[in-house]
C-alpha cells in the first residue's frame, strides 16, 4: 500500500507523456567509495527503470570489479559520456574543478544530473537548478548533506505544509568522532585527529572538517532546502573546534553537558542566525546522544514543533542510498513527464551570527587577587550577568583553569568584552567561548 | 534551492499537462482538533495553490470560528460536500463508517482524498488505492501513522534507494505516557491510566490504545510503506500494556533499560515477524529516551543501516502539518499531471510473530525450596538458557517477585514453557514475559 501520489507510475496508465524512456540510463562519475556502493545497489537492487550504462573514472582499469556487468561501459574520458545516451549523470569526484563544468555541460546536453558535491551545490546551487530547468532536465543533490538521512526530501515534501523556523545538527562525523574521542579518552584535540586520520575518519588536510567549512556548505544547503532562503555559504561564521581541550569537556560535565560541533540557522525578522561553532549542549539533548560518524538534524516548524531526522551521515553505502533514491525520485518525475520542475519562493536573506544565548567561558589564568572582579566589572559594563562560576581542583596555579557561564545575551556582547578580557595581565591563553544550546 | 524534482512546478514552464486548476479547492470533513488546525494553516500559512471552500460538521454553528473567512462554506451534508466543486476531500472524521463509505463516493465523483484515519487505512488501504488510481485521483495518508513525522514520505521517497529490511518503533503516545507514568511515579498502571485520561492523553475507552490496537494500524500501514509487504492488520499480534507493575521498571532498570510499547516488522524469509508488545529497550537506545507523546520510528536498510525519523506523533498542529504537507503533495503530481499513479511491487507474505529475542521473565510466588531448580527443568526442556536471576529484597514471601532473562530464543518457545510453568503450585500470578529488543 502506497501514497499514491509517490508511486512509480504504472506505464500503461500514462497515455500522455511524451517522454519515451521508460528505462533511464545511468552514468556515474567518479569510481571511489560511494560510486562503487552506487553501482552496486543498481546492479544488485536493480531498481526498476533504471540501468547502468556508463562508469567514468581515471585508469580505470585497476578499478574495474568482475561483479560489474560485461556491457557497462568503462571510459575516463567525459567527452565520451556527454556524447553518449546516458539519461542521468552521477557526479561524485567532488570539488568545484572540474565538476562544476561537467555538470553545466550535462544539462546542457540534456542530461540530469545526481550529485553529492556539497561545496558546488552550497555555491552555485541555484545557478545549476536554473541551468537545469531551461534545459528540461533535473538536477537533485540529496546525498549532499547528511549522507543516507533523507533531510532534504523531508524538509521540502513531509513537511512542506509546515512552515519551518529552525535547523539545528550535528553535519559533520569527523569532528562528532574528534569531540567524543577527546571527551572519553581524555586525550588533546592533536591527538584525536591523528586518531582519527590513522582511522580514515579524516583526511590528511582536515582542515575543511575542523574549521566548518564542510558543515557551513550543507548547512547552507539544508537552509534553503527547509527555510526556504538563499544565503552566501561564505557568510556563515565557522568557528573550529581545534582549541577544545579535555578539561572543556570536565566542566562541560558539571554542567550536565557535553561540547558537539552544531550547525544551526534560525529565521528571525528578515535576516537568517547561522552559525557553525563548537556548543555546550545538555545531555538530555538528542544531539548529545550523536555518537561517532552519526549525524542528526532537527528542525522547528511553527505548527508541528520538532521532527528529527538521525542516521548515517557519511560513508559509501549511506550516502549511495541518498544518490540513488535521488535517481527514482528522477525517473518517477520523468515518467510522469519530462519537463523538469523549478524553483519557487525562495527568499534571499542577508546572514548574521547574533544569536541570544547563555555562555560557557572557559579561562586560564596566572592566579592573583582579584581576577574575577576584574572579569565580573567587564561583563557588568557590558550589561551581562554572570550565572555560575566553576573551578576544578588540582591546577597549578601559574596556569589555572576556571569556568564562568553567563545568562542569556547577544553572541556580540560576549565578543567584545573577550577583547578587553584578552588584554588583562593575568590572562595566560585565549578565553575558550562556547554558547550554550537551549 | 531545491531539488529541482521536488519543486512546485512554474505554470509556464508546462505547456502539456491538460489539468486545467491551478488552485485546488479543499473541504474538510470533520472539524475537531486536527481540522480546526488544517484549517488555521490552509488560511494562515496559505500554501500557494490550496484554498479551503468547505467544511464539514455536525452542529457547525457552534464551531464556527471568527477566524474563518466567509466565503469557506460551512455544512453538516456530506452530499452537498461531494456535488461541490471540492477538488480534495481531507476526511477527519475517523473510524471506518461512514468514513470509507464518504471516501469511495469522493474517489468515484473525481475528488481525490487526504485521510488521518488509520484504521480504515490498514484494512481497506490497498482497496481504496486501487479505487483512486482507476478514477485518476490520488489518495494520501500521511498523517495516519506518527502525526507530524514525515515516515512515509521518508520511507517511501527519501530512502527509496535502499532495501528496508527492518522497522521499528514507538507509534502510540497514550502507552508511552502511561509506561513512563509507572516509571518515573512508581504508580499502578490503573492509576497512571486514570492520570492519562484526566489529562486527556486516553480516551474513555482506552483499549484501543492500551492494547496495541492501534499501534498495529500504524505499523501495518508502515510496513506496506517501508517493507513493501501487504498484511492483513489484525495478523499482527499485539499484547496489552496492562499487565506490567512499577516492580518490573524496577527490574528493568537494573538491566540498564525501561521498558515501551514497541511495534515492530521484520522480513525474514518470505514471511514477516511482526508484533506490538511492551519490550525491554536498553537505555542507549533511542526508543529509550522517548518521552511522553512523541513518536520514534527506525528502519534498518540493507545498504544505508539505520535512520530515525522523531516528533510528535500526535497533537491537532502537528496531525495538521501532515495532512497540509499530502495536500502539497497532490497539489505537484496534479500540477504535473493529472493522472494518478499506481502502487507496484507490493507482495503480499504471511504474517508470524516468532521472533527470536532474549526474554525478560518476571514471577510472582509462594516462596517455597526448589523453585529455580523447577522453572529451569522446563526451560531446559524446552532448550531454553536462563542467562541470569534476580530477586530485589523487601518482599513478603507469600508473595515473591524475581526475575529471570533468558539468552536469544524464538518467543513460541518461551510461550510454551510459560504454560507448563503456570500450572506450578507456587506460582501467584501469571509471569509477565517481554522480549529483551537488542
Amino acid at each position: 500500500m502506497k501514497t499514491s501520489s509517490q508511486l512509480v507510475q504504472d506505464p500503461s496508465a500514462d497515455t500522455r507523456s511524451d517522454y519515451p524512456k521508460r528505462t533511464l540510463s545511468v552514468a556515474i562519475i567518479g569510481f571511489g567509495t560511494v560510486g562503487s556502493s552506487v553501482a552496486r545497489i543498481l546492479i544488485e537492487h536493480a531498481p526498476a527503470g533504471l540501468r547502468l550504462t556508463h562508469i567514468l573514472n581515471r585508469n580505470f582499469e585497476r578499478k574495474r570489479g568482475d561483479w560489474v556487468p560485461a556491457n557497462v561501459r568503462w571510459t575516463d574520458k567525459i567527452d565520451e559520456v556527454l556524447a553518449s545516451d546516458a539519461d542521468i549523470i552521477v557526479e561524485l569526484i567532488g570539488g568545484l574543478d572540474p565538476a562544476g563544468d561537467w555538470i553545466r555541460r550535462a544539462l546542457k546536453g540534456s542530461k540530469s544530473v545526481v550529485t553529492a558535491n556539497k561545496q558546488l551545490i552550497a555555491r552555485s546551487g541555484a545557478e545549476l537548478i536554473s541551468l537545469a530547468s531551461e534545459n528540461g532536465q533535473h538536477i537533485a543533490f540529496g546525498a549532499s548533506v547528511a549522507g543516507g538521512i533523507p533531510v532534504i526530501s523531508g524538509l521540502q515534501e513531509g513537511l512542506a505544509g509546515d512552515q519551518l523556523l529552525k535547523l539545528c545538527g550535528i553535519l559533520n562525523g569527523t569532528c562528532n568522532y574528534i569531540l567524543s574521542r577527546i571527551e572519553t579518552a581524555g586525550i588533546s584535540f592533536e591527538e584525536a585527529l591523528r586518531e582519527a586520520q590513522k582511522l580514515g575518519f579524516a583526511e590528511a588536510d582536515p582542515t575543511e572538517d575542523v574549521e566548518g567549512v564542510d558543515a557551513r556548505a550543507k548547512l547552507t544547503i539544508l537552509a534553503s532546502a527547509g527555510l526556504r532562503v538563499s544565503i552566501k555559504h561564505s557568510d556563515i561564521p565557522a568557528r573550529s573546534i581545534s582549541m577544545l581541550e579535555p578539561i572543556d569537556f570536565e566542566y562541560a560535565k558539571l554542567l550536565d553537558s557535553t561540547i558537539r560541533q552544531i550547525s544551526r540557522a534560525e529565521k528571525s525578522n528578515g535576516q537568517l542566525l547561522a552559525s557553525v561553532e563548537p556548543m555546550l549542549v545538555h545531555r538530555s539533548s538528542p544531539l548529545a546522544s550523536v555518537e561517532g560518524g552519526q549525524n542528526l538534524v532537527m528542525s522547528t516548524g511553527k505548527f508541528g514543533g520538532e521532527t528529527v531526522f538521525a542516521g548515517h551521515g557519511a560513508g559509501g553505502h549511506p550516502t549511495a542510498v541518498a544518490v540513488v533514491s535521488d535517481l527514482i525520485s528522477i525517473l518517477r518525475s520523468r515518467q510522469v513527464n519530462g519537463v523538469a520542475l523549478q524553483e519557487q519562493g525562495i527568499e534571499e536573506v542577508p546572514v548574521s551570527a547574533d544569536f541570544t544565548s547563555r555562555h560557557y567561558l572557559r579561562f586560564v589564568v596566572k592566579d592573583e587577587p582579584g581576577i574575577i572582579a576584574s572579569l565580573a566589572q567587564i561583563l557588568c559594563r557590558a550589561g551581562i550577568n554572570i550565572d555560575s562560576v566553576f573551578q576544578k581542583p588540582g591546577h597549578p596555579r601559574s596556569h589555572l583553569p576556571f569556568v564562568i557561564t553567563l545568562e542569556p545575551c547577544p553572541v556580540t556582547l560576549v565578543t567584545e568584552s573577550l577583547l578587553h578580557i584578552s588584554k588583562l595581565p593575568f590572562m595566560v591563553q585565549p578565553c575558550v567561548a562556547l554558547p550554550i544550546l537551549d
